[in-house]
């Protein structure tokens, strides 16, 4: 009998089921490090623990997204393994920060199912949740994913398609408890733009750029225990080219922002994204956002911004897609999130 | 005076004499996020604290290849500087799992000499010792290695082979105190399959692969401050490449086999291992094992498996010589060791 | 109005003036192991925390040249962002360790203004302090650029060239609190030789190295924070080279010294440097050192060396400029400083 995981088919996922993924992670001071050796990670929060103290929080939490990375991670196995497209991402809400010590774990409940016509893949819906070793939740997110079939004699289920918000109302969203900006350090933050500073519809060139490399886009892949093949053997596509992990563009794209957005602290909402082309190494990753809207909190000097992240192969800046509504060929990725920043 | 290291030769050692070798290393969070980032490591009990505390360990200990790989490193300036071949290893046994903090310090006895009857070369048999901050032994190993002479008229000393273990008796192995896998969870570690499902003589084909890159291999070996030349310096061999230090191919296979061994989890014994072809960088590694035997023992819910680990750089399983009793060109790695098991 | 950092030009600094840079950073584990993944550093005092309390210190702090790339780092957005060229450093001196936990900030005074009589570009002098989340500092160094001018019509400043001492005096020094070498473990540092086994105007050829790799400067470069375009963006420069951060030469060079200096254990002064020339992945990087001077100490056990750093890319040795008082092709840098060493 076969030991190895051939992962889950169209026809395995049940609705209402609950999946628990495996391999529990705990995370530290040397994923911290990392994420900081990986990509141009600037913002203050993050990188000390006394400007974390400052703004009420016990010390600097793991980057939002290497907790991001690092649920996702362990859904791959159960959930895109046989997948041939990852159609997009919704309702993703940051919960509570992950600190140095923390034991991650996800479970992800299918809340979705509906057959394509073909007959031969359906869409997967799933609402992923990680939590941390008291069991509190620190993130979740939907995604959706189309599945190969493995029987294509099984019957298609009952069609679920779940209703999600295009955008997460801001009074939905969670400040991380004790979060107070009230005495916010604009210097040793890197900038003095602060939320009032922000209009909706600006567009912000982050001018810097990072050429990939295999073996940095391997080693943060791996750290996130993401293990498909695509990422790591470069004799699995036909073309030679291992493609690179979206999350690594979100990562790249997201620090490289620093500039401009220095003061978009930490991540508390994702409202979508669309890894719009693939990305490979020799590629140099630049950014742009767009502010989308903003939001007030009653939280002590801290205001929201939603942000259209956008990377991009060729430095292009404030279109994404083209006449026929395709994106451009030169965007990587186009992501649409709320950020905390100081009133 | 020269004050560089010329490394020994073979006519400076001397049965008996032990050498205790250089720069103690002291391991923590960040070699294990490191080993994680640059191997597909998911074995639950390395990757969560609270899955280590479920087996009955106060934490997550540093994977047992790392340690392996830190105690060997350093006998490198003292062992192999002149060395023209790595002959073998045996007798290797795991006796104290390494935690976040431990120094790690490593002394070799040599055990053996031999004088080749070109009177040119010789083999030395050293048992290294590798011991933490407090004395104890964490790990013991039988590594032989031929190596240069360098005055020629130096006397061949007294003809001294060690008597070996081809392999270890299941009872001489080390069990870390505490491990309990009595409520050993399944699902966490991410496979069902216990050691009542593996049948002697099974073959493990662990699918996935990893194509070897130059930053990593030389990361991977600093990080275990093994400094031979022919690892970094692209000018020090005649074909311009460097050639990977054959730990880092022990450590991907091993890894890599997860998919189908997740629940082998700790390593308690090395039988034996030959690097059957060089490594180098664009090759993509992949592995297979085979059940060689198993063993009962009287740790609850522990079981022992002994397994042979072959990794390729063609893909191949299942076969690791040729008619002419060579290895196959295409086989990297052949080693035979011990895992625990939850019965 | 963009929001992103344009960088100071010449015609933006003040005498006397004090610019706190941005973005504190917490090191730790994940840099130490990191330090070590990505540099061949085997100096036992940074390696293993036994042998820094066998030496009078609580622990093994940070590697010095670490400490120096983190406060260096932070100065490159308000410093060197729109520099030509990094014209020399002196004045360097280490005032306390940097132990994992603590916070590094920076700040530098203006303490030199000259404009070039080209009326296009000026050199800038800074003395920039790093300093711990106490307040403390932990070590400051005087470094001069040569800045662009953006209003060329801007007046020329008064011309202020700040008296620079060409070698720091020994009784300058600041030996760490604590440090005692009167029982040093010459064995487990790696070499027998002892302060007064090295005599001034010896040469030592370190003998390894080590080819570059874009992923390895880059993690590097990324983890000190220092986000100069021309590191990481293999688009900016014509040639599509992206040129090495010269502190990453630095630290390969000073840990491939090991070989030869291992117990010129840790960096107290930093007399001057100069990146003599750029330095591209592909290269090997080798090196030497000479030993320009020696100086005793009150502190137990503990003299100074000053040595000469030289890396090259040609494994050449004793040589670093022509006839012409040019730097030879096959020199990348020259580093003058003082270590202390067990007498």
């Amino acid at each position: 009998m076969a030991k190895t995981n051939p992962g889950r088919f169209f026809e395995d996922y049940r609705i209402g089921e609950v999946i628990h993924h495996a391999v529990p992670r705990t995370v530290g001071a040397g994923e911290r490090a990392l994420y900081h050796a990986l990509y141009p990670a600037r913002h203050a929060l993050y990188s000390s623990d006394e400007f974390a103290k400052g703004c009420g929080l016990p010390e600097s939490p793991l980057d939002d997204l290497a907790a991001f990375h690092v649920v996702f991670g362990k859904t791959v196995p159960d959930v895109s393994l046989n997948a041939v497209a990852n159609l997009g991402y919704a309702e993703g809400r940051w919960l509570r920060p992950v600190y140095a010590g923390d034991t991650l774990h996800s479970a992800s409940e299918v809340i979705g199912l509906k057959q394509n016509s073909n007959g031969k893949t359906g869409v997967v819906y799933v609402r992923t949740t990680g939590t941390n070793q008291r069991g509190e939740p620190v993130m979740d997110y939907v995604r959706w994913v189309m599945v190969r079939k493995n029987d294509l004699e099984a019957p298609a289920p009952e069609v679920v398609v779940p209703e999600l918000n295009a955008v997460i109302p801001a009074e939905d969203l969670v400040i991380p408890e004790g979060l107070d900006f009230s005495r916010y350090d604009f210097q040793l933050a890197g900038e003095p733009h602060r939320w009032g500073d922000y209009e909706i519809g600006e567009v912000i060139d982050h001018v810097d750029g990072v050429t990939i490399e295999e073996a940095e886009h391997m080693i943060a892949t791996r750290l996130w225990q993401n293990t498909a093949k695509v990422h790591f053997d470069a004799t699995f596509r036909p073309d030679g080219q291992r493609l690179i992990y979206g999350g690594h563009v979100i990562s790249m794209a997201r620090a490289l922002s620093f500039n401009g957005l220095a003061n978009a602290q930490m991540i508390v909402g994702l409202n979508g994204g669309a890894h719009a082309n693939p990305c490979f190494s020799g590629l140099t990753v630049k950014a742009w956002s767009e502010v989308l809207d903003k939001a007030e909190t009653e939280v002590p000097g801290v205001g929201l911004v939603r942000l259209r992240l956008v990377a991009t192969s060729d430095g292009s800046v404030g279109a994404v897609k083209g006449e026929d509504g395709k994106y451009l060929s030169g965007v990587l990725l186009d992501l649409d999130y709320w950020a905390v920043m100081p009133v």
